[in-house]
C-alpha cells in the first residue's frame, strides 16, 4: 500500500520512517537537505523533490496515492488540505494551519474523502481522549496542559522550539479562548500563569495560550474546558517581558536609516536562541483532568503522558509523539476502521471505543504511553 | 562674574538655572529646543547656539569667560575638555568620558589651569567623601552603591534614564573592575547580584559596574574598594536575559533583506520605554560606608544621600544632585578656594577639610543632605 508523505521536516521524517516498516512511503518536500537525511539512511523511502505551493502539479504527484499526510507548514496547510480533498485522497493532517478545518467538512463528503485533522499531541491525543471520555461520563470539567521542553535547562529561555519562532510568538500572543461556565471567555495569552507540580518533571508554569480549536465547537455542551501551555519558571515572564518593552511589535520602526519590525529582529535572534540541536534531548509532559459524574457519582479521570528524545533512533519526542499520533490515525483510514466521510477532529475519532483503542495501542508499541487513573 | 555653561541638556540646564542666581550665565547648545527651554522662563540667562564640536570656534565663543562648565555628552567630552584647557579656562567637567581624565593633568599645570572632574553623585560625591575619610581614617574597606530610578515603578524595566539607553548598555556591558585585597579584579559586568534594604526605598539589588574611574589610580593604598548599581529587583535579570539572547549584540545580522545591529533595534525600543518623562518623579539614592581604624581603634563611617524629584521648580533629583554638585565645584574655583593648577578628580579636592565642607553646604543649601553616621 503506498502513502504519500506532504512534507520532509523533522515530524515529516518520522512519520516516514514509522511508517515504511508497513507501507510503500514516498515523501515530497521542496528542501533537499530535508529529503537527503530521509533517503541517506532509509533507502526504502522514495523521495520526490517537490514545491508544494504548487497545487496544480499535486493531481501528476500524487496519481498513485489514495492515502496523504499533510504534513506541510502550518501557513500554507489549510490549501494543502483542500486541494488533497478536491482529489479524492483520505488524509491525516498535522499541518495545525490557523483555519478552521471543519470548514471543509461538506467538500470532504461531497468528494467521498476521509480526512482526520490536528492529530498530534495537543491538539491531537488531548481531544481524542477527550472525545473518548465524554462518552464515558457527564464531563463538567476538562483540563489539559502541556509542554515540550528541553530537558537541559538554559538561561534565560530554557526553551528550544523544533519550529520557527515566530510560530511560538504568534501562540504567546494570540488572545486564548477557553470555555468557563458554558461560555466562551477570551483571555489575554500567557494570562493566568501559576506554577504546577508535574510528575517527573519538577515545577513548571502553566499559561493560557489559545489551543481548543475545534473543541471549542463540537464539544460546547462541556461548560468547563481549558488548555494551558507548560513551560519552565520564567520563561513567561521574561516573554511577557519582550512583548511589554515592544521587542514583538509589528510596525515598522527607522533604525539607523533602515526601516525595520522589532518583530523580525527578534525572530531572528531567537531563532538561534531556540534552535533544537540535532540528538539534543528534549520530553513531552501533557496532563488531563477530567472531573462530573458516572452513574451518577462523582468522577475524576486523569490522563499524564511522559516522553523523552529517543536516543537509539534520533527521534525528538515532539516528532514521536505528534508522528506517530498521526500514524496512528492513518492505520485507522488504510484499514478501514474509520469509515466516515468527512472532516474529523480526533474527538470525534474518539467516541469510537474501538478507533480510541487502537490509536492507544499503536502508541504503546512505541513505548508512548497514556497513563490513565481513575478516582 | 560670567559663567559659561557648555551644553543645554537636562543637567546643563539645571546647572545655568541654579548659577543664574549669583553669576551672569550663558548656556551654549547646538540643541535649538534646549536653548529655548532656557531662555523662556530665565531671562538673565544668554543662550547661545553653537556647535561644540567645532572647537576651532571656542577660542571666539568663549572671549569673554574665565570660568567654562563642561557639560556636552560623554562621547565628545575629552576633546572638549582638552581644547578647554589649551585656551587657559577654568573648567568643572561632568561629561564622564570615557578616557582618562588624569592624562591631561600637565597639560593642565603647564597651561595654569585648574580643572575639577566627575564632579557629580557617582563618580563626583562618592569620591569626595573617600577622599575625606582617607584624611580621617585609616580605610581598609570603602563600598559605595548608587542608583537613580522612577519613583514609579513600571514593569518590566522599572528603570528610567534621562540619558541614551546605548550609555546605560555600556555600562551593563563593560567588566567591572574593583579592589580587592589590593588588587583590581576585573569582574563582568552585572555580576554579584545581591539584594539589600536601602532606607526609604526598600529592597533593592545591587550589582557590579565599572564606576570607579581615577579612584582606582588615587586611592590605590586602600585594599577593598568597590562601587555598586542599585536597581529595583528584577531589572538586572531582564538586563541579562536580554544580552545573554543576543539583543545587545554589536554584529550586525541580515533579517528580511536588511543588515542591522541588534544593539541598534533594542536602543530604539528601549528609548521609548525608558524616556524620562517631564515632570515624571524620580529618586537618587546612596550609601557610602568606610571601614578601618581611627586613633588605633575599628571605625566605622557611613554616609547616605536620599534625594527626589523637586515638583516647585520641577527639577529631576538627576539634575539636582549632579548639577549642584558640579557648581558647588565651581564656587571652588570662583571663589578661589581651590587653588592647585592641573586636572583634580574629588577624591584629591576631598582631601581639603574646607572644600569638602564648603561642598556639602552648598547643597545642603539646596536640600541635598549627606548624612553621616560614625559607629
Amino acid at each position: 500500500m503506498n502513502i504519500a508523505v506532504l512534507g520532509a521536516g523533522m515530524v515529516g521524517r518520522a512519520i516516514a520512517k514509522d511508517l515504511a516498516s508497513n507501507y510503500n512511503v514516498t515523501s515530497f518536500d521542496l528542501n533537499e537537505n530535508n529529503l537527503q537525511l530521509l533517503s541517506q539512511h532509509h533507502t526504502k523511502i522514495h523521495t520526490v523533490s517537490a514545491d508544494l505551493l504548487d497545487r496544480s502539479a499535486y493531481k501528476d504527484l500524487l496519481k498513485d496515492f489514495r492515502f496523504v499526510i499533510n504534513a506541510v507548514p502550518g501557513f500554507m496547510g489549510f490549501e494543502t488540505l483542500k486541494h488533497l480533498i478536491l482529489l479524492g485522497k483520505d488524509i491525516v493532517d498535522i499541518s495545525f494551519f490557523p483555519e478552521n478545518a471543519l470548514e471543509l467538512h461538506d467538500l470532504a463528503v461531497k468528494n467521498n474523502v476521509r480526512a482526520i485533522v490536528d492529530c498530534g499531541v495537543a491538539p491531537g491525543m488531548s481531544n481524542l481522549i477527550l472525545g473518548r471520555l465524554n462518552e464515558e461520563m457527564k464531563i463538567n470539567s476538562f483540563e489539559c496542559m502541556v509542554g515540550g521542553l528541553p530537558k537541559l535547562r538554559r538561561k534565560p529561555f530554557e526553551y528550544k522550539a523544533p519550529f520557527s519562532p515566530i510560530d511560538v510568538i504568534e501562540e504567546y500572543t494570540r488572545p486564548a479562548r477557553y470555555v468557563e461556565n458554558g461560555q466562551i471567555i477570551t483571555r489575554p495569552a500567557l494570562s493566568d500563569a501559576e506554577y504546577v507540580d508535574v510528575p517527573g518533571v519538577g515545577t513548571l508554569e502553566s499559561f493560557n495560550t489559545d489551543g481548543l480549536r475545534s473543541i471549542l465547537f463540537t464539544m460546547n455542551h462541556i461548560p468547563n474546558i481549558k488548555e494551558k501551555t507548560l513551560r519552565y519558571p520564567g520563561h513567561i515572564d521574561l516573554i511577557r517581558s519582550l512583548s511589554m518593552a515592544g521587542f514583538f511589535n509589528e510596525e515598522t520602526i527607522y533604525v539607523k536609516g533602515k526601516d525595520i519590525r522589532p518583530i523580525d529582529v527578534t525572530c531572528a535572534l531567537l531563532f538561534k536562541e531556540w534552535k533544537l540541536e540535532e540528538e539534543e534531548a528534549e520530553l513531552t509532559v501533557m496532563t488531563m483532568k477530567a472531573t462530573g459524574q458516572k452513574n451518577e457519582k462523582a468522577a475524576t479521570v486523569e490522563y499524564y503522558l511522559y516522553d523523552e528524545y529517543d536516543a537509539v533512533t534520533k527521534t525528538s519526542s515532539m516528532s514521536r509523539t505528534t508522528g506517530y499520533t498521526c500514524n496512528a490515525a492513518m492505520q485507522l483510514l488504510t484499514n478501514d476502521h474509520w469509515k466516515n466521510a468527512g472532516v474529523y477532529p480526533p474527538e470525534l475519532i474518539g467516541k469510537d471505543q474501538k478507533c480510541f483503542d487502537l490509536m492507544l495501542q499503536y502508541l504503546a508499541e512505541r513505548n508512548i504511553n497514556y497513563i490513565r487513573k481513575n478516582s
